[in-house]
């Protein structure tokens, strides 16, 4: 049965992660809220019959389910579209590194609002320089590094975080990557070499024949400053 | 087999919520750090030949397995420990509150330290101050409606957040307003009112035997100004 996603259709942001997913697998899925409009999502989330409601999109529609929390959302996925590991230690590993990349963007989120959700980037610009100078220095350096170790202490090798076969957590790595360096040109392109295993691993996945045909097509949306990673000049160095 | 359980031995944190549930389930558990001391964590942490390596504590030692992110600890200990539901859809559904449940408890963080987790609160005082205003209006507000809308929601009755049994989330639930409690007592007595069912979990919880025996013990660390919730005047309102 066909997946339905339900995300803004204007940014990358949380919904990338499952859109990777879904189109890695070659999985038949339908991203409600560009095919039908907002409205079309906001009137699910928000029907007071539903008992399993969202907190905030993206959530998931299938099988008479719906499923919220980015994270959450690839762990009902991963089995069924073959991105999970299959032993129980391996598939909680790759959910608890799951985790540790939703963090990651949670901060990167917060160097452009690290005061007010509510409130744009530019009314909270100096704070968010400070911000932003703290995540490239000492959070991006932890949080990938991390994940380099992960990668080279993997029994079955280099190539994966878990195991010897492709999960949500590489393609989610990847879009990390991807994200950072839209964000963050300038200290990426410094920091980059000290990765070799992280870096490898997201020229892999860039190459996956059907993660390069979405890329490449108009399903892809470009990142933009309404996601979040956001190019802004004063907050890279 | 006992569970090991590896977190900061001063602080409620993020490893209160592992605890809750250990201690709510009536676990046989150690807690490591707190008995053996900090470098008995850092030596299981960092030890090199770990391939399910954490990136931060908690992390929780059992059976061969180690497990860290606390929403993935409470994943595997949820079922064993009779706290988790049974079918799949309230198992996905619970899992997503939890995570819910961690973002706010991020944002809890970050009222105090906005802009360089490795700086002090007094480094970074009047950006907190505005960022605890935005969450003490916007964000409380936002997150504890929508549980109070969940549990209002349930098929089952506004006993649970999941069905007609008591889950992780609940336990999770009861901290998050205990720490908010403690940090934003004038905000809180203003909002409170809003959450009869949510209140009522609360008082229910807290009145569960063995909860009430942990939190009259020793093994309830205070909260303090080293931990999530932290008591500053000048952030409360």
């Amino acid at each position: 049965m066909t997946y339905q996603l339900f995300y803004w259709p204007q940014i990358q942001g949380r919904g990338e992660f499952v859109r990777l997913a879904l189109e890695a697998a070659g999985a038949s899925y339908r991203d409600v809220a560009r095919e039908d409009g907002v409205p079309a999502m906001m009137a699910v989330m928000r029907d007071p019959a539903l008992a399993h409601r969202p907190f905030a999109p993206p959530f998931l529609r299938h099988e008479g389910l719906i499923v919220a929390q980015t994270a959450n959302i690839l762990l009902y996925l991963g089995p069924s579209l073959g991105l999970a590991p299959k032993d129980k230690g391996g598939r909680l590993f790759a959910h608890q590194l799951q985790l540790t990349i939703a963090d990651l963007v949670d901060e990167a989120h917060d160097t452009h609002h690290p005061i007010d959700v509510s409130l744009y980037y530019e009314d909270q610009k100096p704070e968010a320089t400070r911000r932003a100078k703290a995540f490239r220095e000492d959070r991006i350096p932890k949080y990938l590094g991390y994940f380099e170790g992960v990668l080279a202490a993997n029994p079955a090798g280099p190539q994966h975080l878990v195991g010897e076969g492709l999960t949500c957590a590489d393609l989610s790595l990847f879009q990390v990557v991807e994200g950072l360096r839209y964000a963050f040109p300038k200290a990426m392109a410094r920091l980059e070499p000290s990765w070799l295993h992280l870096i490898a691993l997201r020229n892999r996945v860039a190459a996956l024949p059907r993660v390069a045909d979405y890329l490449a097509s108009e399903r892809r949306i470009p990142f933009n400053e309404g996601g979040i990673f956001r190019r802004y000049e004063a907050l890279d160095g």
